[in-house]
């Protein structure tokens, strides 16, 4: 079997460009003992991936240069010489953006597709949904009746968590840029959707739909939203910062305006999580997301680009908004 | 009797100037039933005063105009006519920037002085270490052998915070501007003393007295302060936003860098507090305050002006570095 993945050129700084990247093509051997044989079906892009192309040791390592890109990614056993995965079952990987590839069977999970589709694991059912998860019910500690601000409400995490928090009893006020994201937050029953692309003032714009303003902001932009949401939290609010979309190519740092002093006037209090920080809480994700499902309350959205060379773009897609709900590479 | 007592003349913008403020002499009546006329020794002057002198409403009304500024002050009883106060006690009140008044006894509260002088009931064994210890103890949860960056630590809250997480086993880098600050927070034990003034990158000077950086950081100035306070923070760190009094005086909003994501990478938590929310553990401040003490741990610093006309000066001072340790106004 021949396999094309996408490794990576170099460190940067400011946006990727194909220059980044090169496909190459590689003989994918017969499994040796205990390894199994994958073709991959779907890899997830996410934006925490562009935290690893500058090349400086955060809370994960920075990838390799001149290898593949890893990251998650769904498949097919095809060979397996390894107890426990068998021709035709479906795994979950961390191995990245390649067409398929042989490894050892213990560094894949086995995933269930008989309820679920394989690319949920990468979505709903995966990281992404865990993160939504984590932000809302261990970092904000959401309550039913309260008034939720989802950022990026048309994205990945926003989209599932968005309606997570609708399902925790929450109002939901969710933030995305255009017209058609808003219509789509709508179709998921936020109760408020707002083009912040059509808006030159976040915090009044959220007034105006919240005027007692918002008890938790989910924070995965950065920047104005920032500041607009220390505008409009009301006291002792909380939020949780699960990513700065916004800032991530920032080459310079940039400037913001500063009315971090809301942080005391209103006893704010923020914080940042890493979501594999949080995984004693998988089992309540589980549960909770299972019979809300089964409630027909959650209905994820998929942005879907075809073929491996197509990473990159849909990569970059990230940060111009390209996508609706996860953004996934089909293979 | 008569006082003299500084009355707001107008809610401001940018930094308090003498206009802002008139002084006002009135005859203080005799005491009606219920009511004691007290001569007060010690007005305290404290930056959140500021907010109130902008005429907004936050988590306390504004300052009345054409009113004597409200605020701590402590003095003795000259006159009585309520049970449980006598000539010659100490009390401290809210009455704020004034010689003398009578008020209903019941708006005073009866200190002791055999231990501590009346005016350490405006400082270290007041609000003032309240606040430190509010800071300290439930917001950050300092613990034995942390290192902690206690910002302002030459000013009222930051001197006492010092001393007070030193004696909680924490390593205690202290900033303050200028090298008659730093010499003062060498001399009550800090075991690193750095001049902001004097150094052009607090980040790097942090790092130079502690490699791995902070546990934990204590808030009171704000701007470039806070941002190097993010770079320097460890995995999961925590701050206590206490005050920025670099933006009290701001008329417009500042720019600042925005280094936000570092709240992501790094975990960490930022939480504002405001000490009247925290009175449920003023048990456990005056038991520590006290064993400190006693053991010879703390050693407060005051910084006196004369004169109930000097008020708006010392006042001012604030924000411009003046005052070592609590900044009073002696009667």
């Amino acid at each position: 079997m021949k396999s094309r993945e996408v490794h990576l050129n170099e460190y940067l700084k400011g946006a990727p460009s194909a220059s980044n990247y090169s496909v190459v093509e590689v003989d994918v051997p017969a499994p040796a003992d205990g390894e199994v044989t994958v073709r991959n079906s779907y890899i997830s892009v996410d934006p925490y991936m562009r935290g690893r192309m500058s090349g400086i040791k955060t809370y994960i390592d920075p990838f390799q240069i001149g290898a593949v890109m890893d990251g998650g990614a769904v498949g097919e056993v095809t060979a397996s010489n390894f107890d426990g995965l068998e021709v035709g079952d479906h795994v979950m990987s961390m191995h990245g953006w390649r067409e398929g590839y042989t490894k050892p069977g213990n560094s894949l999970m086995k995933i269930d597709t008989s309820i679920l589709p394989a690319q949920a694991y990468l979505g709903v059912a995966g990281l992404t949904g865990m993160t939504a998860y984590v932000g809302l019910k261990r970092i904000i500690n959401l309550q039913a009746g309260e008034t939720l601000w989802m950022s990026a409400g048309a994205g990945a995490v926003g989209s599932v968590g968005a309606q997570f928090a609708k399902a925790m009893g929450a109002t939901v006020i969710a933030t995305a840029g255009g017209a058609e994201k808003c219509e789509y937050l709508k179709s998921i029953g936020v109760d408020h959707a707002i083009d912040y692309k059509a808006t030159d003032n976040l915090a009044d714009a959220i007034r105006e739909v919240s005027p007692k303003g918002i008890d938790a902001y989910f924070e995965n932009v950065g920047g104005p939203h920032f500041t607009a949401a220390l505008e409009t939290l009301t006291g002792r609010g909380r939020m949780a910062v699960c990513g700065m979309i916004h800032r991530y190519n920032d080459a310079e740092p940039s400037m913001i305006a500063d009315n971090l002093t809301y942080i005391i006037g209103k006893s704010l209090k923020i914080e940042g999580f890493i979501v594999s920080d949080h995984m004693d809480i998988q089992g309540d994700f589980i549960k909770d997301l299972t019979e809300w499902m089964m409630a027909g309350k959650i209905n994820p959205a998929e942005t879907i680009l075809e073929g491996i060379e197509k990473a990159p773009e849909a990569f970059t897609g990230l940060f111009e908004g390209k996508n609706t709900g996860k953004m996934l590479v089909k293979i």
